[in-house]
């Protein structure tokens, strides 16, 4: 590359994009790790978008109206915290940069959601910000509807790398952008030719620009490091009616020794090359020296959407009074004051009229009482819309001709649901659920565990969530997927008994603020065992006495969801044979463990003989059966050690050894 | 659709491709279960397939050089398993298919791999089968190469349906299929316009020619229904020079009154509309009832390629010993005899030079022995090779222009690798291991949870195992993807501890026939644990002692990994204190569960206090630290209960408190 043309022909834009490509040299050599490549190549991109087009104002980070600026390729992190750095968001300090990558700093390996002011997204898993992006503008759309276009009327921005179009869940997301014509999304590719095993052909030959247009998107083809051509693209994008693709042929590590090479993808730390690139660029100052002039064009970068925000603000104040309550609590992830009374009054009827009812369809019935009275739900499912019970009647469709409508017809697209739930969850004012089999966790992984550690609290509706699935058989019978969710930090599993337990999940799915739910759903009818009506929600503790031991408590039967009528049944028998036996219910394990030591004594004592009943794998149970810390208990569990089979369910509990039989000689035996 | 028509212009193809739709009917009937509409709506396609181009011979189904043919839409299994019927294939018995989906027959709701012959692959998860049929094709490819035309020569063709192809998961699959060029993989799209929750429109508005040409597939769009076109379509197919997606225009549940609507994707067991249907057909016997005719023409298609198979055969008889029984060995996934020896030999260098090794380089150094003597493993990698550490000297990059080479470049494509790498294993003569980072088991799980539900040994270099991953941080940190794939049936978690353990793991992995294996190996360096040379592989008992305690046992240290050399610090200064301390090295879970209960018990017996010591979740251990059924121990455990952090991995072992510190103070409490 000759630099020097560059800089000649737009020297103010070189010294601002030069200040990136020098904090990120700095910043990796100070970390000795890092990379140092991706934010070199895309500086100019990065500071056209930033200078004549992202509507941001630094000094209020979380203006709701803002555009959105997504670094899916998240390993170019420095990009991301130089802008931040450069336009004066107070958090993000010069010692932050000089701390990057270090114990404490909010200037992490890739930029982590919650760390610092501007990170929209937790990035760095590839291809999860593009599908993030696509859930950002859709819900962009769907409060631009709500609200109107003076109160919400943003961009979703997007850089994305080849690793991110190589994932599979970018197609996912870009044909449900291409569906939706969300032409508020515009996704620059950091054209670069490199990966970081060698040249990206060595890998792929896919024609980027034929393959989104396939999928329905506008692509524009630059120079990347053209400001003028840069700033045409975005002007024009904006204009295109559909969502677009800016492929920007650019130099990865522009500029140094490293460039256009798989080495420059990583930590460029040779002290010597530095220089030289520096030199190359004019740059004359020291490590982190940025100079006033050139931080200052960054800080009136930063300030430029003062004006739009003060604006926005006098708008928002003119809406009515209950809109702008709405809309604060809705942002503020509050729940209206009425859920509480109407999950109540829910839960009576329910307990009344004790219904035989599978839970997937009790969550549709507790759906339909939640969703009128809380329009920031959003509802979906993975093409399995009947079979998840996920969409009630005052929804509305979600279309290119009903932006209102707020249930979204996903598609067979797990991950890319997900993964956009958590850019609807994630932009603020509203709460996504999405549906699929438990089975399908696996193709939902990535986004979910990303869900938990950005903290956010998106609802994962699993249903038919046990070899109770019957005839598909083994491919979609969950037998470890309990066991996975509870494994992953910060997640809240749920598997209700009853329908009772259903909406009791339910109001706490939706009442979390930084957690995370997977609701466990059943596909075939379970009694109804809560038919002693409680105001308080008991599955807030996590587990609690549903049903006490008549005389001498001998053994205690903890279940979960579909197994609860079995403990119970079991306990009739025992009881009969003089056998006390006390049966918990145990809905959420990670909130039973937030328990104090009190409770869980309360609930699971000493000297009972426990078993654990579950149609899953054992791993995650032992620390209720067998005690913590060395206060054990004689114990054994009834559930499954292998993969289920294809046959009715009945069939299968039968055969699995999953029956109140089976848990009566169990016990027999322990006692 | 004008039946009539149909059936005057073709009336012999009429009747075969009617005899599926038949059976399909009658099986979903007497099931009250599945999927009629696809087996209805790609009879056509299928019989021409099965009539004038497969490579096949129903006698002889496991001849290695037949055709493939994959459903990828597996639930429409009965089109397969009518094919195997129809065509005599001997365990396809009427009975069996009539059984459709009852305990213990071999027709599943899904097509299980190992319950049928003539079941390539395990489908029904969408997207897997035409991922792992890419996976066939390169190992056609590679095979080809080893052992020339003469004996490996032959088509993967699939049927893949909407859903296959919304799937991200076949994007990955697709751009390495046009990568590489994998001209005789032939894919049939049944394009029906139907999903579950309705037409494809609802979710989808993907060009999909374009999108397969945009990733260098030749496409061909054709009346599925036409047999003339559909016989013209493969003709063209296999002569195109790259893999090919024929596009066939159906109607899914042809001739049905639910035709054409999602209510034909589902199960269609109403009596008058299937008379009406079977009627509109011009079939007129009962249920199961194929006329003796047409059962005669299906079993003559059946022994079609008896005569290929023979001149195979003789080709085969023809070429050198050595060659026959390399093929012959591979095939039946037999390790060669020398195996034993090398890694033996390994060891013992290992034992004696007693390097600090991280064990992704010890896992290198192995394969650097065992590749060069086993030939029928395929390594890889997801754009990581140069940190897992997967490529070794001699294997040679596969690509168009080297065939027989023996390394993949697969690409920021987990999910694709994982699948491709089980339909490696699925053809046969291939052993296949990728890597990738092991948070990255996210991206990978469906295809791992099929590989062991298929019960295929392929290998998943799972490195970069903790938070000794260091500065990326938590997005890149597992901490409970150990319990995730031990949570899953059927699975080898190795964690070994050093560059000895490395290669018993390796060696186990590799000799493995019914078994998948994740290798969990540090980013970071770690002493050698096992600087006594032992010939036995200690890894295959799953947990061994290594340092015993000395006076009185109190305390039993288990840890994986890296951990344990964390242990065996706490263990010197425990004993120093008089605190007679056991050190077990606990390698594969899985495998000291197979142990038989008293060398269970010999290596964790009763009395001691137990710390389990592994970077990661608790979840999966406390079997081991509490006791099985009862015979609880005092017990604690050092390791991880939340996400990671971005910061140098020495730092994070300290602030997360995994230390030999940590375990003396926590064993000094336990006491």
């Amino acid at each position: 590359m000759d630099l020097t043309a560059l800089r000649t022909a737009h020297p103010d834009h070189w010294s601002k994009a030069t200040a990136i490509r020098a904090l990120t040299l700095d910043a990796v050599a100070a970390a000795k790790s890092g990379h140092s490549g991706m934010p070199m190549g895309m500086a100019d991109v990065a500071t056209v978008l930033f200078e004549k087009h992202l509507k941001f104002d630094a000094k209020a980070p979380d203006w709701p109206d803002r555009d959105r600026f997504i670094l899916s390729a998240g390993h170019g992190s420095m990009l991301l915290y130089s802008l931040l750095h450069l336009t004066g968001y107070e958090d993000m300090t010069l010692e932050q940069v000089k701390n990057f990558r270090q114990w404490g700093s909010i200037t992490a390996g890739h930029p982590e959601y919650g760390h610092a002011k501007g990170i929209e997204t937790t990035t760095g898993p590839l291809g999860q910000g593009i599908s993030n992006a696509v859930g950002f503008a859709m819900a962009e759309e769907i409060l631009r509807a709500q609200y109107g276009k003076k109160i919400v009327d943003h961009h979703t921005y997007v850089i994305a790398g080849d690793g991110c179009l190589m994932e599979g869940v970018s197609q996912e997301a870009i044909t449900l952008a291409g569906r939706h014509q969300l032409s508020k999304l515009i996704v620059f590719w950091d054209n670069n030719d490199i990966t970081i095993d060698g040249p990206v052909t060595l890998a792929d030959a896919t024609d980027q620009p034929q393959r989104f247009k396939s999928a329905g998107w506008a692509v524009i083809e630059i120079d990347g490091h053209d400001p003028d051509a840069i700033d045409a693209a975005i002007t024009k994008a904006k204009s295109q009616g559909k969502p677009t693709m800016i492929a920007c042929k650019t130099h990865i590590a522009l500029g140094h020794a490293a460039q256009d090479t798989s080495k420059g993808h990583g930590a460029l730390t040779d002290a010597d090359q530095m220089a030289e690139a520096k030199a190359g660029y004019g740059w004359t100052t020291g490590p982190f020296d940025v100079p006033a002039d050139i931080k200052a064009a960054w800080e009136a970068i930063g300030a430029r959407g003062a004006g739009d925000r003060k604006a926005w603000e006098e708008r928002f104040a003119s809406i009515s009074g209950n809109k702008q309550a709405l809309f604060n609590r809705t942002l503020a992830r509050e729940v209206p004051k009425k859920l509480s009374a109407t999950v109540k009054a829910f839960k009576k009827q329910m307990s009344e009229s004790a219904p035989k009812l599978a839970t997937r369809a009790a969550s549709e019935k507790t759906l339909e009482i939640i969703n009128p009275i809380m329009p920031e739900t959003v509802g979906g499912s993975a093409d399995l819309t009947g079979s998840n019970n996920t969409k009630t009647t005052d929804l509305g469709v979600f279309d290119t001709n009903n932006r209102g409508g707020r249930y979204i017809y996903w598609g067979i697209r797990e991950h890319g649901m997900a993964a956009a739930m958590n850019g609807m969850a994630l932009h603020g004012g509203l709460r996504p659920y999405g549906g699929t089999f438990m089975c399908f966790t696996d193709y939902a992984r990535p986004a979910m565990r990303l869900a938990a550690l950005m903290k956010i609290p998106t609802v994962f509706v699993m249903t038919h969530d046990s070899i109770g699935l019957g005839e598909d058989g083994p491919t979609h019978q969950p037998v470890e997927h309990l066991a996975i969710s509870r494994a992953t930090p910060n997640t809240y599993v749920f598997r209700p008994a009853d329908a009772v337990e259903t909406a009791e999940s339910w109001e706490l799915a939706l009442s979390s603020t930084q957690t995370p739910s997977v609701l466990s759903l059943t596909r075939q009818g379970l009694p109804t065992v809560r038919t002693d009506h409680k105001l308080k929600n008991m599955t807030a503790q996590g587990a609690y006495v549903l049903a006490e031991a008549e005389g001498k408590r001998q053994v205690i039967l903890i279940a979960s969801g579909s197994e609860v009528s079995v403990a119970l049944e079991a306990r009739d028998t025992l009881q009969e044979a003089g056998i006390g036996t006390r049966v918990v219910s145990m809905p959420c394990m990670e909130l039973f463990a937030e328990q104090d030591e009190s409770y869980r004594r309360k609930i699971l004592p000493a000297g009972a003989a426990r078993i654990g009943i579950e149609a899953a794998m054992r791993q995650g149970w032992d620390r209720w059966l067998l005690g913590e810390r060395g206060k054990a208990s004689k114990a054994d569990f009834v559930g499954m050690d292998d993969f289920g089979a294809s046959a009715p369910a009945n069939v299968l509990f039968e055969k699995f050894g999953i029956t109140a039989e089976a848990v009566i000689e169990r016990a027999k035996a322990l006692i």
